[in-house]
């Protein structure tokens, strides 16, 4: 394991930009105090509304500075209009404290295009990072994996590709724990001929480099939730169309089986009976247990939670910021980025495709 | 509705390519020779081993003729190398069967990119269509939906998506019976200025075409299984990630749910009690009940039935076949073509991307 460079992380939390509100995400950041012994808060938001909730919270309290912001982001708000707000919002406010090194991690469960355009607008990308990608766990029939870019990238190229591969394995190093994750490339079959010219380039060159990492070559799409990858890498319009469908495939196949189970007498006594099992499938299916998206390959780490996580939820996103923070998943990216001979993705690339 | 145009459709059957075997694809015959009087079957294969099957069916043999191949494309054959068999195997004289106008459709369980490679050299695109798409059925919450392209076509442009949005209406009207089909295009959000530029372009044609369908914008992945459209376009990357996500997310919930009900005395109870409400979920989610992909946008009709199809699966992909044929779905695709103005999606397309 690494040295943690940052025992004591800082995390600048936007209060006011989650769907539940800010007497959760306060009731979030008490769970994750309690968690984490050496865990401290910059709270953004509206003064009066934090102080009174943290009346509430003493443990969080005395681990916590409020830092007063009159405005927030909406969740129909355009990035381009955020951005012009970056001084006076929650959200912007969380994030420059990062910027301005007086944070470790900034926390949101707001709106997904704002916190990217305003996180990369304020952090840059790191040195050898092209393009930041967003990162996420999701759950597989063995455990979790991780997926990436989500969306913040619709088109990418080979160069692209083979960063994410690399700050991937790093976060799945930290998140999963594990030393040599398993990395593929999302395609549309499992040969090598298979996809585009961008993923065929990015496949070369991670065939050859020097990780910490097995990179396995492609997967299909099926793979994703089989357990069989730890690591699964596309572009941000692939991805977000994969997990999309996952979630959206994920409550069909619940709300089917809502129906079976409601449909007949036999299946409410089956479902009544067999309710404490079924609870299993519903905890590892739960998004506040995965809950925790990621912009990977800035100068500082943004982590968004989802838009409707409730305390639990947003406590999980936050244990995810302190784990990166306190694992210094940064100088892992930096220093993996070394192993990579990126000018063979470019000269890859075009010939390639 | 439409005049049907052929009212004694002849099926080619690929009786070789199957996973199941030749046995199970005769035994699909007779299912789908029941359910349709009028239909008959040209077999392709070995004369010895389909003979020896017909003997069983009566009913079948009356309507069958045997047309013997030496040759079967194997399911890891490469698209390049099965070309080259065209004239000797199954597969390939079922689709000339088409293309010489001795059948009105081919079905095949085989290999699906040499499937898709000898329908398109033996067929080619039909006039006003720059590429097949493949199309299917898939489940969703309250009943079925089309998508394509399912992974013909790795790469699209604006034309190419208005093309297949006019294919999978004209084939949802068909095998859905609906009369104007909710369509819309697949992307990673639902304003107008997210995705592609070539996605854009697409929704800007569909606007303004006069179409027997209602055109209802840009869906994210989840929405494919919800049941609130009917026909989800997208390219034949992004289709073949959605669709293979879905399916392994499909299983991962179910798997889930198994281990649930395995993993204690009251799961096991419930589950028992249960099973018959639980049959409806698996009825519905069976891939054999939505069996049956289609070539859209040929000279000539080809559907491909899952490799691992039953008899009953690739009876009712021969069943698609049966409807398309006798819907006349060319004519209904080339008559929609005239309804959209090509022009503009060829001027829209390089300058929105």
């Amino acid at each position: 394991m690494t040295v943690t460079t940052n025992r004591s992380p800082i995390i600048a939390l936007d209060v006011m930009s989650g769907e539940a509100g800010a007497a959760e995400a306060i009731a979030a950041a008490d769970i994750a105090a309690e968690r984490y012994p050496r865990l401290s808060f910059l709270l953004f938001g509206r003064q009066d509304v934090i102080a009174a909730e943290l009346v509430r919270w003493p443990r969080l309290a005395s681990r916590a500075q409020i830092i007063h912001c009159d405005d927030v982001i909406g969740m129909s708000d355009k990035p381009s209009q955020a951005l012009r707000r970056a001084r006076s919002t929650s959200m912007g406010m969380a994030i420059n404290a990062v910027k301005q090194g007086d944070a470790n991690a900034a926390v949101s469960a707001g709106n997904t295009g704002a916190l990217m355009a305003m996180s990369l607008f304020a952090l840059r990308t790191m040195p050898g990072i092209d393009r930041p990608a967003l990162a996420a766990v999701l759950p597989t029939l063995k455990s979790e994996s991780v997926m990436l870019d989500l969306g913040a990238n619709t088109e990418c190229d080979a160069t692209n590709l083979v960063q994410f591969a690399v700050m991937g394995a790093a976060f799945a190093r930290t998140v999963l724990g594990l030393e040599r994750p398993r990395v593929a490339l999302l395609n549309i079959g499992e040969e090598e001929l298979k996809g585009t010219g961008e993923i065929r380039a990015a496949a070369a060159v991670l065939k050859g480099a020097r990780l910490p990492m097995k990179f396995i070559g492609f997967v299909e799409g099926d793979k994703i939730g089989s357990g069989d990858v730890d690591v699964v890498v596309t572009d941000g319009f692939s991805g977000n169309i994969a997990v999309k469908t996952a979630e959206g495939t994920s409550r069909l196949v619940t709300g089917l089986l809502g129906n079976a189970f409601r449909a007949s007498i036999w299946g409410k006594l089956g479902y009544f009976i067999a309710r404490g099992a079924l609870q299993s499938l519903r905890a590892h299916l739960d998004p506040n247990a995965h809950n925790g998206a990621v912009f990977l390959g800035l100068n500082g780490l943004v982590v968004k939670s989802h838009g409707g996580a409730n305390a639990r939820g947003l406590a999980n996103a936050i244990g995810v910021a302190h784990d990166l923070v306190a694992d210094d998943v940064s100088r892992r990216i930096r220093d993996d980025l070394a192993g990579v001979d990126m000018a063979s993705a470019t000269a890859a690339a075009p010939d390639a495709a």
